[in-house]
């Protein structure tokens, strides 16, 4: 009986691996197991991609490497841009570290959110990778929006960049004045506005090589802030994300330009619904 | 030698059912169909969620339909929002027509772009799922950055909302004169400046009914746009997109600000890399 049921499940495992390694090792486990034997363990079913949000499969006390994904999303920024940066190096951790569903995404799937969105100049890459990654696993809509809404804020007063690499990119090329350039809070979480800011003050073109480097770096930055964030939700029990640390830096603001209040109802200007920092674009003085 | 067969095979797809479900039907085909019997034909492997980007997955002559996914779209907002609307939309579209490795994602996954990510005031979450499909399916990286900068700039220029829903979602609650409202184009892809002009223009708040099913119907709107610029990308031979129909908003601005020279080169202004209309924030005479 039992070299009876070991045939089955070589025949089972043959099977699978006849597909040329396109099933995975849980669907494998999922037809050899069951197979009658004394073996009396449940198979334990890999979660899918679709099993959504993924903190379900991420164990107790478990902490994402800052360091780590850093060193990653820096060199990364150099293969596929900002996005790509944070989402893949944040991704291929998860991947290492907590396995399915993390390996079973495709690493290179923030490319297209370089620049603002494919050059655009729309939200930062690096945070709409780090973004992608945390819808990916806080599975509690509150704390999910006070987690995006205190990196979307710290990243507008940050003054980027301050990672320093720990070994510089094969692909980096630099004027001799970077490691001297002023680093700027860009004040806004908009790729072209925090992109212009720092070139400006820098005196150097967003076409430059010394922009390169310092978006590099602002990609590990924004990765380790988003690990810090994930990271402090992950180990609270039951896990959460309350606070947001950042001030409201549009309480002024939202007095007259509420979400419930419209111009016709003075002393209330236009309604607006949004967190974004205000004054960065709209003059306080002269509105708008 | 056929009835051995036949339950070997049944004891596989036994195997196979035992885990409630976990098991695709591509990896069940998979087990089952290897049984080394009469029929001699390759199993058809079903590609994966890591199989990216997924147009190598889309037969020929495929295309999208529109008014399917418009609908689906506008009552989805009423489930999660507005990214939720446009990426739930086109995913179940997809799902049931083109199948795996669409019908493997997590439908849910858009929910957190609402509002320009949870409420921020970013991209608006319509455009932001729409993309976030665009990526899955664009294979060629020019194809997709002219797809995506081309909702984008239609989205600016686009007097929304135009669709009209089948039926009115039993959500939906609209004053009196919602159906005599102004259709407003937003002049900026981001939610807050795209919602308080519809609202200032029309003497509504951004947390009324009236607003909603403006969003709702503008979600519509948006998800079925991009389903006529991926059709046409799908129905191109070879499949490429190489035209922006809409003009370059910035020629005025880009000649000074360009991302090669700096203020430091007169008469040039600051270095910028973006392609947002400028003039929808900045006032063109008195810079900035």
């Amino acid at each position: 009986m039992q070299s009876e049921q070991l045939g089955r499940r070589n025949l089972i495992v043959r099977a699978g691996l006849a597909l040329g390694g396109l099933v995975t090792l849980g669907s494998l486990q999922a037809c050899a197991e069951d197979d009658g034997s004394s073996d009396t363990r449940q198979p334990t079913p890999q979660p899918t991609v679709a099993d959504f949000p993924y903190d379900q499969h991420i164990a107790a006390g478990y902490q994402l490497d800052p360091a780590v994904v850093q060193e990653a999303a820096y060199h990364a920024y150099y293969v596929g841009g900002c996005c790509h940066g944070s989402f893949s190096a944040m991704i291929a951790h998860l991947a290492a570290t907590v396995g399915a569903p993390f390996d079973l995404l495709p690493p290179s799937f923030g490319k297209f959110g370089a620049g603002g969105i494919d050059g655009y100049g729309s939200i930062c890459g690096s945070l709409l990778g780090a973004e992608l990654v945390i819808n990916m696993i806080v599975s509690d809509a509150a704390a999910r929006k006070n987690m995006i809404w205190e990196l979307m804020r710290w990243y507008e007063n940050y003054a980027f960049p301050v990672y320093t690499p720990v070994a510089v990119d094969a692909l980096e090329s630099t004027s001799a004045g970077f490691a001297g350039m002023t680093a700027v809070a860009p004040g806004s979480h908009l790729c072209h506005a925090s992109v212009s800011k720092w070139c400006s003050t820098n005196a150097v073109t967003a076409g430059s090589g010394d922009k390169k480097a310092r978006c590099a770096r602002l990609t590990a930055d924004v990765a380790g802030k988003a690990v810090t964030l994930l990271n402090a939700y992950l180990a609270a029990s039951p896990r959460a994300y309350g606070t947001i640390a950042v001030a409201d830096p549009n309480a002024a603001c939202d007095g007259c330009h509420t979400a419930a209040n419209t111009v016709a109802t003075p002393p209330f200007g236009p309604s607006v619904a949004s967190d974004m920092t205000c004054v960065s674009c709209h003059d306080p003085a002269t509105h708008p």
